[in-house]
């Protein structure tokens, strides 16, 4: 990983309203870069390969884990999901902030192989507030609204390992913490040895 | 110290606009404070008590010393400087962003005593503007100037170990830069551990 760019994980409950506060920052700022994900399931009516996930088989996946060319991946109902590491190594070095939407475990398995990441973490209001944004969607039953509440509360119970805590009370506000977190950490000293240098040696 | 406020160390080099940028921030934002550091010198024509310095005598100083009573303390040129603990410490307890002006060394002394400080360094564009800056002054001969600029590149050096780095272009960019430092610190999760236990709580 180079010092020029920072690389992100954004992770939150399901309802938390990810999605929404990513779209947003990304149109804001041009020096964001959402990572995309490979997986091994199905296309879905919609999703197109390259905007919504890389779609490869199985095969093509399982080389790229053997040839190290995964940051970090999972498998879950028996497809394979994770995150290829060359367009990801390719936006950091042209400094670009590179942002992982990523559940708790996948982050945590970046922060132990990249130690610079930076992790964020999207806080619902309240639990009564999540469970009206999921009620809200209308595509849920009662049991898999229920189910999502107690993943939450632990995922909440986590989000004190994160760097940065940004209470989603509304999508701009959002946006803009997120937005100030980013240039606060291009300020990091971790990241600017080379201003250090220059002035040093009066370039 | 208390997880309510933040404290904060900010070093750079003489010359490099240290004041100018802190009289700036405390003026924008009101829940920022400005350590004032206790001294056994005389005082000096203009210099208030409580404003420049606390000025006390050097058994008051010793007193406190053994008490635990300071943050940090040093010697120069028979005078005794440093910071005492009781204002720092109900400045933070009112959730107030404390900072500290002060040198490299007592940074690192802080820094030990309290990981949770976020260190500033105001680094000056070139060493060259640093140089046009100090002789801008008119108050210091050569060999002082010449002196000091040793002593800049031995801090600029060590500035990698801080935590940020400010840039001092200009005054307005720095003050807007060191106040979005606040900000986002306001956003560690290790500075937001009762709101993790509220929304877990559902208050």
């Amino acid at each position: 990983m180079t010092d020029k760019g920072i690389l992100i994980t954004f992770s939150g409950p399901s309802g938390s309203g990810k999605d929404t506060v990513l779209n947003e920052l990304i149109k804001k700022r041009d020096d964001t870069k959402i990572s995309i994900s490979m997986t091994t399931r199905e296309v879905r009516e919609g999703e197109k390969d390259g905007v919504h996930y890389y779609f490869v088989d199985r095969d093509f996946f399982e080389k790229k884990i053997s040839s190290d060319g995964m940051l970090e991946y999972a498998e879950y109902a028996g497809n394979l999901y994770g995150t290829p590491k060359e367009p990801v190594d390719e936006a950091l070095k042209a400094g670009k902030v590179v942002i992982l939407e990523i559940e708790v475990q996948g982050a945590e398995k970046i922060k132990q192989k990249y130690p610079d990441v930076v992790s964020v973490f999207l806080m619902p209001p309240s639990l009564r507030v999540l469970e009206e944004r999921l009620r809200g969607r209308k595509t849920e039953d009662e049991e898999t609204i229920n189910h999502r509440l107690v993943i939450a509360r632990e995922e909440i119970r986590k989000s004190s390992d994160y760097d940065y805590i940004v209470v989603n009370d509304t999508v701009e506000n959002s946006v803009e913490k997120f937005s100030m977190i980013i240039d606060a950490e291009r300020l990091k000293a971790s990241r600017n040895k080379k201003i250090i240098s220059e002035v040093i040696n009066n370039v």
